[in-house]
C-alpha cells in the first residue's frame, strides 16, 4: 500500500471515532446543537496536517509485529489507528492552544481554529475538549486491556511534558519584548525536547510498544534515548530549513526572524558572535522590517552557521546510526523501528 | 477540629504538593524561572476559595471510615486530601479558562489570573498544567492501589463531561446576542449538571468512596441518583439567591440578569410569560443598564417566581431526604455522607 493509501485508510477510521464521540454526547443527552459543535470542533482540528505522527504509531506496530499493513485484521488495525488518532488529538488540543497564545493567523493553510467566525476564545474549552476526547476513546478500546492502565500514564506523562515545554517556550520569547540575553542552547534545546520530541518522537513509539506488549523499562529507555535526541535534531533542521531552506523546500515561508524565536540557529550565532556581531543581532533580531531580517541573514552567512549546522547534522546521523546499531533485541524490540525514523528525517534535509 | 482548623489543615498539606511538583520539573532540568512560574500558577490558582470541593472528599470519607478527622494517620490524611485537592485543580483548570471565555474581571476577590502582569493568553497553558498536576500527582501517591485505574477513569469522565456542560454553556447564553428562544428549563437543567454538579458533587464523594474500596456500581450509581439532583438543586439555589438575595447573604452583587445568563430564575418566567411579559424580557433581558434590570427584577416579582422557587426547595429537599432514607448501607455505603451534604445546602438557602 503506498503512502497515500495508507493515509486515506488512517483518515477514514477518524470518522469512526467521530461517529463515537458523537454517540457519547447523545447518550449524555447534550441538544443536537452541542453534538454538531464536537463533531466541528474535532473535524476542523484534528484533520488536515500531515498526520506523520498517526501513522507513526502503525508503522512501528507493523515493524515490531513483523507485519504488513495489509496482514493486520481490521479489528487490530482499528485499534492501532485509534492510538495514532490518540497522538493526532494530543496534537491537535496543543496547536488549538498554540495559535491562541501566538496569535497566529492560519494552520496547515486555513484559518486558525479561533479565528472562524463564531469560536473566537471558546476555542480554549474546544481544546479540552480535543484533549478529553483522548480518554473516553481509550477506556472505550482498551479498558480490558494488560496495558491499559500504561497506555495512560504515557499519555497524563507526556502531556505534561509537553506543557512544560511550552512553558519555557512562551517565557523565553516573546514577540513584544526581544532580549536575546535570555536565550541558550541548552535552553533552546530543553524547549524542543520536552514541546516537541516527547509526544512526536517517544509517544508513537511507545504506544506501538505496549500494544506488542514490549514494555520493559530497558526497552522503553532504549527507544527514548534515541528518539529524543533523534526528536531534537529533527527540530533543529526545522530550525535551520526555516532561515536556509528555499519555499519550494519547506513549503512556506520562514519567519523566525522576525517573530524573534528561540531557535537553534540564533543560538550558535550568539555563541561565537563578536561584541559588533551581537550589537547587530540585538539591533535587528525579532524586528518586523525586511531588511533587518536580511541584515540578521546576512550576519548568520558570515558566521558560517550552515558549516556548523553541516557538521552538527553529520555527527549527530553517525551517532544515531551508532546507537541504534547497538540496540537490543532481545526483548522483541526492532532496531527498524528507529531506523525508519532516522531515514524520514534524513531525506527531509536533502 | 473547628471547619477553620480544618481548612489550615488542609492548606497546609497543599504546600508539600507544591513541592513535589517543583521536584519533578526539577528532575526535568527545567530552568528556575520555568518552576517559579509553575509555582505561582498553582498557589494563584488553586487557593484562596472556599475550598468545600476538596474538603467534602475528606468528611466523606470520615464518615464512611466511621472516624473522626484526628484519628487519620498522618499518611491517610495526606492521601485523601490529596484526592481533595486534586479536584480543586480541576475546578482551578476549568475557571482559569471560565474567566478568560467569559471576560470576567475577578474571580475569589482577586484580579482574574489571565489579567495578571505578564500572563494574558499564557493562562491556557497554565490551565492545562493545573489539569497535567493533578495526574503526576496521581500517580506518585496512588500508583500501586488497586483503585488507581478507577480513579484516572472517574476524572477522565467527569472532565469530559464539565466540558461538555461548559461547551454548551458557552453557545446557550452569548453575552453578545441575547436571544430568549434559546432557552429552555430543559438546557439550563442539562448545563447546570454537567457544568457543575458532576466535578462539584459526585466526583468528591466518589474519590472517597474509592478510598475505601465502596466501589460496586449499584454504590455509585446510589450516590450518583442523589448527588446529581442535589447539585442541581444546588445551582438553582444559587440562580435564584443571584437574582432575590441580598448582597449581604451571598457576599457579592448578582449580575446574571446583565449578563444574560441562562438561570433558573429566567426561564421560569419564560415558561409562563404571557406575549406582553414576553417582550419586556426580550427587551430588557441581557442589557447592561440599571433600569432594564430593574425592569426584569420587577416582573419576575409580579409573576410569584419567589413562590414558585420556595415550592421547589420544598418539593426537592422533601424527595432528597426521601431518597437518602432509601439508601442501601448493606456494601459499606452511608446515608449520612449524602445527608451531610444536604444539609450544607439546606442551610445555606435560610
Amino acid at each position: 500500500m503506498d503512502k497515500d493509501a495508507q493515509k486515506r485508510k488512517f483518515v477514514a477510521e477518524f470518522g469512526n471515532l467521530v461517529a463515537e464521540l458523537q454517540q457519547v454526547a447523545r447518550d449524555y443527552k447534550m441538544p443536537q446543537e452541542a453534538v454538531d459543535w464536537l463533531t466541528k470542533n474535532l473535524n476542523y482540528n484534528t484533520l488536515g496536517g500531515k498526520l506523520n505522527r498517526g501513522l507513526s504509531v502503525i508503522d512501528s506496530y507493523c515493524i515490531l509485529k513483523n507485519k504488513k499493513l495489509n496482514d493486520l485484521s481490521d479489528t487490530e488495525y482499528s485499534k492501532v489507528a485509534l492510538l495514532g488518532w490518540s497522538v493526532e488529538l494530543l496534537q491537535a488540543y496543543f496547536l488549538v492552544a498554540d495559535d491562541m497564545m501566538d496569535q497566529s493567523k492560519t494552520r496547515r493553510g486555513q484559518p486558525c481554529w479561533y479565528l472562524q467566525e463564531g469560536v473566537g476564545n471558546i476555542a480554549i474549552n474546544d481544546s479540552f475538549m480535543l484533549e478529553g476526547a483522548i480518554y473516553i476513546l481509550l477506556k472505550k478500546h482498551f479498558r480490558q486491556e494488560p496495558y491499559y492502565l500504561d497506555l495512560l500514564d504515557l499519555f497524563h506523562e507526556v502531556t505534561f511534558q509537553t506543557v512544560l515545554g511550552q512553558l519555557l517556550d512562551l517565557h523565553t520569547a516573546e514577540e513584544e519584548h526581544v532580549d536575546l540575553s535570555k536565550f541558550s542552547l541548552e535552553k533552546h534545546s530543553c524547549i524542543i525536547i520536552f514541546k516537541t520530541a516527547y509526544y512526536s518522537f517517544y509517544l508513537p513509539v511507545a504506544l506501538a510498544m505496549y500494544m506488542c506488549g514490549i514494555n520493559s523499562d530497558e526497552d522503553l529507555k532504549q527507544v527514548k534515548d534515541i528518539l529524543i535526541p533523534l526528536g531534537e535534531y529533527f527540530q533543529i533542521q526545522d530550525d535551520y530549513l526555516d532561515c536556509f531552506g528555499t519555499p519550494e523546500q519547506i513549503g512556506k515561508i520562514g519567519t523566525d526572524i522576525k517573530d524573534n524565536k528561540c531557535s537553534w540557529v540564533v543560538n550558535q550565532a550568539l555563541l561565537k558572535a563578536k561584541p559588533e556581531q551581537r550589537k547587530l543581532l540585538d539591533d535587528n533580531y525579532g524586528k518586523k522590517d525586511d531588511d533587518s531580517e536580511a541584515r540578521v541573514k546576512q550576519l548568520f552567512a558570515d558566521m558560517g552557521i550552515s558549516k556548523i549546522y553541516e557538521d552538527y547534522e553529520n555527527k549527530i546521523v553517525t551517532k544515531l546510526r551508532e546507537k541504534i546499531e547497538q540496540v537490543d533485541e532481545s526483548r522483541g524490540l526492532k532496531k527498524e523501528v528507529l531506523s525508519a525514523f532516522l531515514a524520514k528525517i534524513c531525506k527531509r534535509s536533502k
